[in-house]
């Protein structure tokens, strides 16, 4: 038995699409020079597999509950997974991961199913799922530049969580951090974090394609690190997310996990997760996987109804559940790779039927993003079609914090959503103060 | 040696201010119906003494490995100080404590401490330290209805944070809960979490002293449990954050604690919570503990500087630090008792103090709430003054997560909150949209 300590083991990049292209992780380098393809991180698995399952799962146990970074961090606890011969001391760790597992015992119970638990990755420190992938890029960083490699900045040219992971874990290694933006196209409020997190945000005359070019000419040649969605260091992270359910549960996979999907990363994430566990043994089968799109935005519903046909780039509509908005998906091909393996499906789900999924979780106490509200839409279509059996056990991964969408919530309850008709709105009762108004107000509780 | 089962334990009401009133757990009673003082649990510290301190820092750890809930709790993991004789079957946790300890490294350098830490309580479900409490309330109403107590619904008269968490556990409990508020004076933007968590908020002709009225009148008679701040089950799930952020530091105390103050409940609770580790051997010293409040509310640190002079009773003035905007504290003596028994300072915040705090640590990665910000500054205040000496090792309660507070940070980067000087705003750059002013502008990163 492999005394396993992470050192022991190496990652490096390979061609996620074939070619036999390899390079070190401290290359700076996105996408195959030889055939354009993305990029994954490759694990020595052989080497991997001479520590037994039993052994992997006490170590992290062991982890899990130790107090302090990085043995804490959900990512971290588990690094020889990750990026194994990273230097500790290179790790940038908020305390991503370990998040609430959480059970909606009233809506298993209404749509037959044995179990239904919510993964709450957005209780996290900047409220978002990319939280667990930021940290190994931003780590990653961290190590190229104690290495030498001239890299000045971290930059992207995203709203939203992305930018807000990115400058939260940059300003905490002390990595300058550059948000790309079109002038006028994102309010203040949507980029209050990185701003709070000091990163420099350029507002530029130009629309979001301006910006990306920008920031891929700019980022070709001046040191700057590009951190956009093609990035695979992020995956390492991210597929942490199988791996922690799985230890949620006791090892025992459920028989479905169902998970929002735009530009598709976090799906092919959770299928490198599940790959890797099963590979080494520390689940003994393959749970299904769904992946949920918004109908506005579906080119891979498209696609896998027509038997997995090729994508499709579509025009994206304006979309509630707007992180995902996004007609040509950049991990595409990576997804599909995972349905296949993992006899997945895909459904999507329309701006009311995600709204009020949202809305019906809520009423369980969690606090639901509409992406989030995405995946238990389709959870409700998939059991109603009887793809996904009553009796299931079934894991739906909660991609980001409802307080990031207070006014999505807010325009629920009022029924003030477009397209939307609010089955569950709970506007305030309004009553003069007297007891009797009241006590009638309350006469049918309890 | 105990076998020390959380069944081998009681706790019970008492006094806190002297008289001999003791109560069972299962009554329903919130002040001493002797003396009027307020209540706390009081827990039979002689049996927890069997349990020597290494074998409750074993099980805390262990049970901190453990994945699932009550186990992976930062309350219920400690069950046995929270409320032992509880059965596991009634308690309602999603998932609250286990927060991250952020460290703050270039703030310390600065200031000259050997360590600054921020204990991110708003990491959390419902994005506030109210979970670690609330988790205890409702789990001890769902306890009380279960052994057949008329409970119909649990009440509070608060906007904010109170509201949000009960929200939230109640409807995990799915038992009802009802919000008191004053029509027109609250946004449904304020109340999104409890209209979201399925609350029955009732919207009364009234200001808030009509609210507090009509909720003790509706709580005195019909069912109704009663869930505002003098509530003192709340206080031992709160007093874990000391607990756990000892288990953080390895159970060497830091030498001081700041913690912001309102109502105080979160003072006293903090100051119980090391007494208990005190007084069972886990830690061998007391930190010192710092209470900060809101110049624009401030009776406390008046009190202080007159030699903890009894409480004079005042009008508080609108400040950035809302939830901390109270003029009358409800547990001034207890947290007087707990500062005196800590060696404790008060030291209040301006406006700009509070705002320009919050800023300086944001830059370090985290997002913090201004109350946390009126913590911060106090510390900076305190060790400019040499009441912390430099060298010290600090950790400062982070009270809520920055997200419920949007508005706060876009009007500081803006430069637009009253009375506040923005020093560290961070507004986007605006530039056209060539290569050569991208470079310009990052000509001097990295």
């Amino acid at each position: 038995m492999s005394n396993g300590t992470s050192s022991d083991f190496r990652a490096e990049f390979a061609c996620s699409e074939g070619c036999d292209f390899r390079a070190s992780l401290l290359d700076v380098v996105y996408r195959c020079p030889r055939c354009g393809g993305l990029l994954e991180v490759a694990h020595d698995v052989a080497a991997l597999r001479t520590v037994p399952a039993a052994e992997w799962k006490r170590r992290f146990e062991t982890r899990f509950g130790s107090a302090r970074l990085p043995d804490a961090s959900g990512v971290w606890g588990k690094r020889e997974w990750a990026y194994p011969q990273l230097p500790i001391e290179d790790i940038v760790s908020l305390g991503e991961g370990r998040v609430p597992l959480k059970p909606l015992p009233r809506m298993a119970a209404e749509l037959g199913l044995a179990a239904l638990e919510l993964k709450e990755c957005g209780v996290s420190p900047t409220g978002s799922f990319k939280d667990w992938g930021m940290t190994v890029l931003v780590s990653a960083v961290k190590h190229m530049r104690a290495r030498g490699v001239p890299l000045r900045a971290v930059a992207c040219a995203s709203t939203g969580d992305t930018s807000a992971a990115l400058s939260a874990y940059c300003a905490a290694a002390g990595i300058p951090a550059v948000v790309f933006l079109p002038r006028n196209k994102v309010s203040l409020a949507q980029l209050v974090q990185p701003i709070a997190n000091g990163a420099r945000v350029l507002s530029l005359d130009t629309d979001f394609d301006g910006c990306m070019k920008l920031v891929q000419a700019v980022t070709a040649d001046t040191g700057l690190y590009l951190a956009n969605s093609m990035n695979s260091l992020r995956i390492e992270g991210q597929k942490m997310v199988a791996v922690e359910l799985c230890q949620d549960l006791g090892w025992e996979p459920p028989d479905w996990v169902v998970i929002p999907g735009g530009n598709l990363g976090n799906a092919s994430a959770l299928g490198k997760g599940f790959e890797l566990m099963f590979e080494l043994g520390l689940i003994s089968r393959r749970p299904r996987i769904a992946v949920a799109q918004a109908q506005k935005a579906n080119p891979l519903a498209r696609s896998f109804r027509g038997g997995f046909q090729e994508l499709v780039p579509l025009q994206a509509e304006p979309t509630l559940a707007s992180a995902i908005q996004i007609g040509n998906p950049v991990s595409f091909k990576r997804a599909v790779k995972v349905l296949k393996a993992f006899d997945g499906v895909v459904e999507d789900a329309s701006e009311s039927e995600l709204a009020n999924a949202a809305a019906r979780a809520d009423r369980e106490g969690t606090f639901t993003c509409p992406h989030t509200g995405v995946a238990l839409a389709a959870l409700e279509k998939l059991v109603a079609r009887g793809v996904i059996a009553r009796g299931s056990k079934v894991v739906v991964v909660s991609t980001a914090h409802g307080l990031k969408f207070a006014d999505f919530k807010v325009g629920y309850h009022r029924g003030a959503l477009a397209d939307v008709a609010s089955q569950f709105a709970n506007p305030p009762v309004e009553l003069p103060a007297t007891l009797d108004a009241v006590r009638g107000a309350l006469a049918d509780l309890g």
